[in-house]
């Protein structure tokens, strides 16, 4: 267990502080035991505006007056702050994340732009740990840029990567329902949605497919060799609000029984367990045997939107085993993950 | 191009008349040009009432006046007409069938519980009109029974059947987003599936991976010749109203381009088309090229839900050729497609 | 009954095609037994394009293929076309509106611009059709314009006219509950109302306690004296699609039993009945004895979204009735209720 | 403020533990420090069951292990513990509380059966925590009967009371949009609610223009004498999970200024803010100024779902003054104002 000496606080900042992702940052970093907020920066159109008034708060739990009286900046890393999270538009985010690295900030980015970066570490702190080594290749002094995966990937790379671990996989077949939180606000309409499917999603196939192989790769001092998997996606886009659901179908490169496989996924335990950082759940991943779940109405929310739940695993005829899962596409999917990551990095002595 | 004389319509029944297929059967009989019910049937608890009293109706047109005043018959074949439409609950529907094709009548099943008898045809019209044969080894005298498959299964088998032919498939995985429809009325509890997912329904994978062999397999003068085909399905619960989604991965024996495939959609004409059957779409399968269709809102009712909507086509790192499906559940997957059967059977002269 | 020679159908425009309420002209008006669109307007931004590339369909018909290919015009009054639609928004439809009379159009339109104007009729043909003869006063030449009232207006004074006529009303307390396609499209994000509920509407309450008294008002060779009645209005946004619902309370001018009062709107006929009037619904009141009707799903599309369903008349303790009633807002409550105006114009000798 | 010496918890016994509410209970009393569930029961086709095999849990939180557990006994009173929170189906409630009471229970119940009864206090604790005081009038020794309002009604009761304590009031109109889950499970099905309203909920506007006048009353030794209020109520079942929001119009008997009313709401305190009761929430009223304010998605969960929320008080041309509010039915218009209610009895050293 890693144990943080509390003499002050770590200062951070948000960039793209009154999107959705910006939203769950403030609400997750509210009494957070490490990190402090100490600015908000938002984009040109907003700076110099109150929080509470340039944005339209989402989340359930009310805004603190503290935050609401902020006060938001201009994205420029001349102030003040040691991390800086991003939740950036992903148009602006690839110039202004180097700048802030450039200038001595530790970004910890839920953006795509860095993500395949040779240099930048893919992160998921049950997975890879060893991948937050990428940084000292990087070039930016005393920041860095480190950031976390798609939204739906984190939750299928960390069930994946016990099997991967164990048995090794050869190929992958998913096909998520993901939620309208997912898109952003106002994101989709509603006219869109209710009452339907959209089997679509701009861009997403392309990272599911290409993500885990970076994740799930070994780190070899200066670089990361990719996991050697075939993975294949289809989208769709559900009328849920928060939670993204995937069916898995895949084929591992060895023997495996169904109860071994369940074992592997509720005995893992990775870095963040043993560390007991402050946003780590208890059991990252959970296999339930009601065979109506997971749900995302009532297990989104699992270990505070940290945990991935899982169930239905059974033969696959096509490929060889089959199951669903869930996570929370706005915590462990995005700024709960990000959170893990910065959490991980001051624990590693990085700050 | 088959014109049915006129001269007087074929008397029908609906048995399981107030359920949602039921409800159905009714709307889409509603003028039709060959069949006029005569009868309408339920369970004990219901028979005597007035159709209007006994009924809860869901259906958008409004019901008829004659309908509205038919008193409900119990599910006893001493009754007028010569085809019963049978929406019955699975759990009596097998007895009754039987029952009413011993007593001469042809029964034109959308239950489960005879699809699989050797005897019994599991009929597409567009896909294997040629089963409609096998009626000749049942032992009814002028009755008989033929069925059609599950709701998802039709749509499915649709769009397989024409790949099948040109190239044949190997293997086809299949996840399904289904519409609270298909679980009847009251169904689904909208607690359960309200901004949610239920990743399971009782019993409807395994029809899946088993009916569509029968449907694409061929007869042979007393039996159906299984298609060799290896199929996987993940069945989920969305809160759509009607309209079942699929996202179809598959291999096929042989090779083909991908505008092959579009083009041996868009040109599939089946019996029914040949025939103009009065309730078969124009178009059986239409390929829609926006990369977000089809959608169950806008489509469901192409071709007044008769027609099966296609898109996304693309290569599938996995297996070989992903895509989406898209079919009306209650409509095209159960009273329309029993309708169908039930005016082939007539084009055929078996009535 | 109005019988048209139909030597050749009047030309029509439809200034602001690509939105919700021009789409719904765009569906309603194919097949119209009197008008052939001719044209179709838009925004500078959509001008030049074809239709089908500017528009996102939303209407659950599909778009014919002769109006996929029409070329968006920008909106000046240089086109052909003898009656113009009006479905723009009401920050440009002033303007536009007087320009297209002016170069000798007869506007019909949605928008709420010029509806309290004192020499513009807003009509509702069942209840005022003799405001038509306001347009004498108007300085449009062979021009004019007319207007119908806001969505939910449309069907609270149809239902409240019959009433005032009988026994006149004092007060009126309307709480709405109001369909998503009347915010226009994308209009309200998902995320804002699934699961939810907007109290607030903006300047939909003003509309409400306003326009009635304008419609039921008399005609009084060049003006209109506004009928004498006050009206209280709450507002809500709820997740339903189409169909505007209201709870009213009122006050009549004299003592009236139950059975009167529902025969009153049971027995209510109108002049586009007296016409048959081809947009005009048989019943235009219609109400419902069964005590959870009418819903949105079930009832909004009565005579194809023209009619207006009412329920639950029962004694109000605060003010002396109370009643629901529900009206299709873009059909009968926009588009439809357009195209009726219409009709009644060409009825009257007036294109 | 009150101190209760925690020497020992106070053993509760649950009836109806399967309900929504009943798990409404469960999920609030965890952790509570006054109150430890010593026994769950439920009706006899449950009873003998684990918990966890008879329930269909359906909060967000999960279910502690040791509830799981618990075994589901027989609505008997042959059971410890000392306080009977009841979560009964009416048609059971009214004898089996008797029985509890008359064994020396103190039975907290939601249930209606004895909410009218003149003996029973019909209690919210922040408006009239005298009427406890009827309990000496019970006759069940050591044992009585308590009960809380219909879900709307607490909500209501409470906005109403500081007003009519001020200025009186003479008649408030109310129309309601009520969530799903004060149906119960299943409930409401699916099909019938979601893209709908029912403007109709079996026996609830009766109660609503019922219980605020026993609510408001006022406490005479031996009975209350109820408030002179007339009032109107028109309720509609609307897709949203929790929360009820109301539109309110009220005639106040003597005149407020709109800063008056908003001031009186916002600085309300009742008893059990004075006495800090576990539950009780700080502020019991809060008014809104954003004029798109109360959502039930945003603010249904205000102070743990304890607090009413108000906005849009303005004036009404038909009664005087009108408002919008929302609170949360299954915790402060039911399962949590029972405890508030038993915590206000241990207070007032009762138990």
């Amino acid at each position: 267990m890693f144990n943080r000496k509390i003499d002050k606080k770590i200062p951070v900042v948000i960039l793209g502080a009154t999107g959705m992702v910006g939203q769950r940052f403030i609400e997750l970093l509210q009494g957070h035991p490490w990190f402090e907020i100490v600015a908000l920066a938002a984009s040109e159109r907003s700076a110099g505006k109150k929080y509470s008034q340039a944005v339209q708060w989402k989340m359930s739990t009310p805004l603190s007056l503290d935050i609401s009286e902020m006060v938001l900046l201009p994205c420029d890393p001349n102030m003040p702050g040691r991390i800086a999270f991003s939740a950036l538009d992903s148009d602006v985010a690839g110039d202004i994340e180097k700048k802030f690295a450039n200038s001595g900030f530790i970004v910890v980015s839920n953006c795509r732009n860095h993500r395949m970066d040779a240099d930048v570490p893919l992160l998921v702190p049950e997975i890879n740990p060893t991948h937050l080594n990428l940084v000292r290749t990087q070039k930016y002094g005393n920041g860095m840029i480190v950031t976390n995966p798609n939204c739906v990937v984190i939750g299928l790379a960390m069930v994946l990567h016990p099997l991967a671990a164990m048995w090794g996989i050869e190929t992958a077949h998913v096909t998520t329902m993901q939620a309208i939180s997912g898109a952003g606000y106002p994101g989709v309409a509603s006219l869109d949605i209710i009452d339907n499917i959209i089997p679509f999603i701009a861009a997403e196939e392309e990272k599911i497919e290409l993500e885990p192989k970076k994740i799930l790769g070994s780190f070899h001092k200066t670089h990361i060799e990719p996991y050697n998997i075939v993975i294949s996606a289809q989208c769709n886009r559900v009328p849920v609000m928060d939670g993204h659901m995937a069916c898995v179908s895949l084929k591992l490169k060895s023997k495996a029984t169904h109860a071994q496989i369940v074992d592997c996924w509720n005995t893992f335990q990775g870095v963040p367990q043993t560390l007991k950082l402050p946003s780590a759940p208890q059991n990252p991943l959970v296999y339930m045997h009601e065979e109506s779940h997971p749900q995302p109405k009532l297990h989104r929310m699992a270990e505070k939107g940290m945990s991935v739940s899982i169930g239905r695993l059974r033969a696959c005829p096509a490929l060889e085993w089959k199951f669903s899962l869930l996570s929370h596409n706005t915590i462990r999917g995005a700024a709960g993950g990000a959170i893990l990551n910065a959490e991980l990095i001051v624990a590693e002595g990085l700050v």
